[in-house]
């Protein structure tokens, strides 16, 4: 019979056990943090009606959606992000009480094209607050970023904070209408990527006359510089403007609330460059890097008063961030933070077979109670190979019980690491081994 | 704007905070299970080349698969199970260390018709052992079954046990081929359902000779009574058949390593009906039942030593089970037997707004680094409104911190259950939080 290649999808991954060691570690230090912040659990389905997600994601991210057409002919699509449901759960279940505070870790699916470090399904780990315009709750959100990265270890990042009313005043400045603000946004997302003149360019071709280009640009320069942006300068240029005034003033009280909630502030930055390429975004917006490794943002967020809308006729407004647990975990890696072992077993029973292997088991289960991780080698074959599986797995003992050391009613414990091999009572052994660390 | 109507996808749910905060504990109370017995876990892809899962399933369950034709003109498939995944995997990653302990948590999609306690997404939880044929893993499979629902607080289920060649062994004695298999499995399967006389027409209707289906329910019938089946008296029919007496042997080695790991005798018993409607067994196999709430079998599984050659030239046998997460957190909630709170908070901090306010964040961010769950209101709203909040989500505490409070360097600390209000030094704030047991 013709065999079927073992292969994968390109842009999908499998995680081995190593890989997911470190994942489950890296997502209960996170979920920790969440947890702590009052955030509490939602998970929303793969698919959705295609309806849900079309729309939300600007052009770009329209066409990445995976769709197709069910065996019941509906057109589906697969989650894309964790924003959009979560809309689509507050307007759908109207009693849920307010404000709500979520957390939700689920992979998304996006038909991208695969490169390094970019995949087809990946994991986020988002927080939101909904059904509270204040910023007390931006500043949440900021915090849940912070102690996030913090308690997995991280030394070095930046969160970047901006707000989409200072965008807007900036077209104002400019003398351009709010319609602007999209084209602006996805423009000047990318100058980091392509550069000042580049994004010029762009909004040229985009309309943008030139003598607006240069007014944007006369705000936004004096930022781009290693200096990076002041708030103050900004002010002075924008503060006139109403909601340059409220954006400034939003901003100063989320920086004022996050430093309450011990966020250090080596650790925020303004800066007026930062736009979110997504289209629903309405008040403050944050993005957090880190100098190495060359990775994009690995949160983003901020503020979507209106998206709950496009559901029912009521405002909720909503704040929230995604953690992109891929790059997280590649800074994790990279900077070796987090060290897993190989197994999470502890101990191997060596298989004597017949009674002895049965007198093994019994007391293997009696160490499987007291919480120790263990297993038997499933087959009777030389005690060498047995040690070699230990040694391949890392298990750090093999237990070894023959008839000799049933008489005496002990095991021979043998540490993996150190090579010793001690005499324990089976009484004492769970004893003996919850007590080694590694 | 034309409001898009907030639904669900047919099949298909939501898991909002007090659905998850049980979900995520009885998952937990799996997964420690696991991890004592030395399984490792392992994620697999939503998608897959539709070759990988097709042809695996038998013909009702193919016809299930979610597929699709992807952007880049692929033919792809969403996860059907965790055992196929598993295969594809153990087949491609020729160096995984073996003999393989691995878990698996994850959704699955079936394109079933939906009805209650059926979804077209619903988790699985997975063991398996791959890479030896000894029943020692077989033993080990059921062990973690026995211990997961212990675990989770079962009282009473039955862990059923049969063997794929005593099947085939039933063939010959009623004198017929081995290519029988198949449509034996699949009619016996559905004797719970159907009853005798239904199976028998349809074994009539696949072929089988009248006195070949009267043959089959000579052994059969003595223990579809009251009184069950007896592996002695089905020995006796059978034994004398090569396929048999290795099956009897097989069994009866099983049942006495899972005595030893600690599985009560009350809770297995051997079942020559139980057929699996799966075409991959090829030994045991094992299905679990619960009496209350009227479900179908809420584990199953069984040795699969021929899968894995469906993708390489390499035996490698193997066997496991699935937890049916859906059904066993059903019989949770039916019995009452695990209980969590509407809340993961501990305490809410009332929200003064100006300094009293960023006072209350600041000690808000020392509780938070002492590990408690809390969070403070967003907006400085009516005591008597945010109150009503930590009333509404069950959180037990209210921490009030006004000028007068922080005069003395005190908190009023409120207990939501009680109405108690105490003055507590703020420096012991977080030590009287976590002393107090709901």
């Amino acid at each position: 019979m013709k065999k079927i290649e073992a292969r994968l999808l390109k842009g999908f991954r499998d995680f081995l056990p190593s890989d997911m060691l470190l994942r489950n570690e890296v997502i209960r230090i996170i979920r920790n943090v969440f947890e702590t912040h009052g955030f509490l659990p939602l998970e929303t389905p793969t698919l959705e009606h295609l309806d849900i997600l079309s729309g939300k994601y600007g052009e770009e991210g329209d066409k990445l959606i995976f769709k197709f057409r069910d065996q019941g002919e509906r057109d589906v699509a697969m989650r894309y992000d964790l924003t959009v449901p979560l809309a689509r759960v507050i307007a759908q279940y109207r009693d849920i009480i307010k404000p709500f505070k979520r957390y939700q870790i689920q992979p998304v699916w996006r038909a991208d094209k695969p490169q390094k470090g970019r995949f087809r399904e990946f994991y986020q780990c988002d927080v939101d607050v909904l059904g509270t315009a204040s910023v007390t709750a931006d500043a949440e959100i900021i915090s849940v970023i912070y102690h996030s990265l913090k308690a997995l270890g991280f030394e070095e990042f930046l969160i970047k904070i901006n707000h989409r009313k200072l965008l807007n005043a900036l077209l104002k400045f400019a003398e351009l209408g709010d319609d602007a603000i999209l084209p602006l946004c996805r423009s000047i997302d990318k100058l980091d990527k392509i550069g000042i003149e580049d994004v010029k360019n762009e909004l040229t071709s985009r309309g943008f006359r030139s003598e607006q280009t240069e007014k944007i640009f006369e705000v936004l320069s004096p930022g781009l510089g290693d200096g990076g942006f002041s708030l103050d300068e900004t002010e002075k240029l924008l503060g006139a403007i109403p909601e340059g005034a409220e954006a400034i003033n939003d901003l100063k009280e989320i920086i004022s609330y996050i430093t309450s909630m011990g966020v250090g502030g080596d650790f925020i930055s303004f800066d007026l460059s930062l736009a979110r390429g997504l289209d629903y975004y309405t008040g403050a917006v944050f993005e957090t890097f880190v100098s190495k490794p060359k990775i994009g943002s690995i949160t983003g967020g901020g503020r979507y008063d209106e998206l709950v809308g496009m559901f029912i006729n009521e405002e909720i407004p909503a704040v929230g961030t995604s953690l992109g647990l891929e790059r997280i975990i590649d800074v994790v890696k990279e900077h070796e933070l987090i060290a897993v072992p190989r197994t999470v077993t502890r101990a191997l029973f060596a298989n004597f077979g017949g009674s002895a292997g049965m007198e093994a088991m019994k007391i293997m289960s009696g160490l499987r109670s007291d919480g120790i991780q263990c297993e038997i080698y499933p087959e009777a074959i030389k005690l060498g190979k047995q040690f070699k599986y230990a040694d391949k797995l890392g298990i750090p003992f093999v237990i070894i019980i023959g008839d000799d050391e049933l008489a005496k009613s002990e095991a021979m414990v043998k540490n993996m690491r150190t090579g010793d091999q001690t005499g324990i009572k089976i009484s004492e052994l769970s004893v003996y081994i919850l007590k080694y660390k590694d």
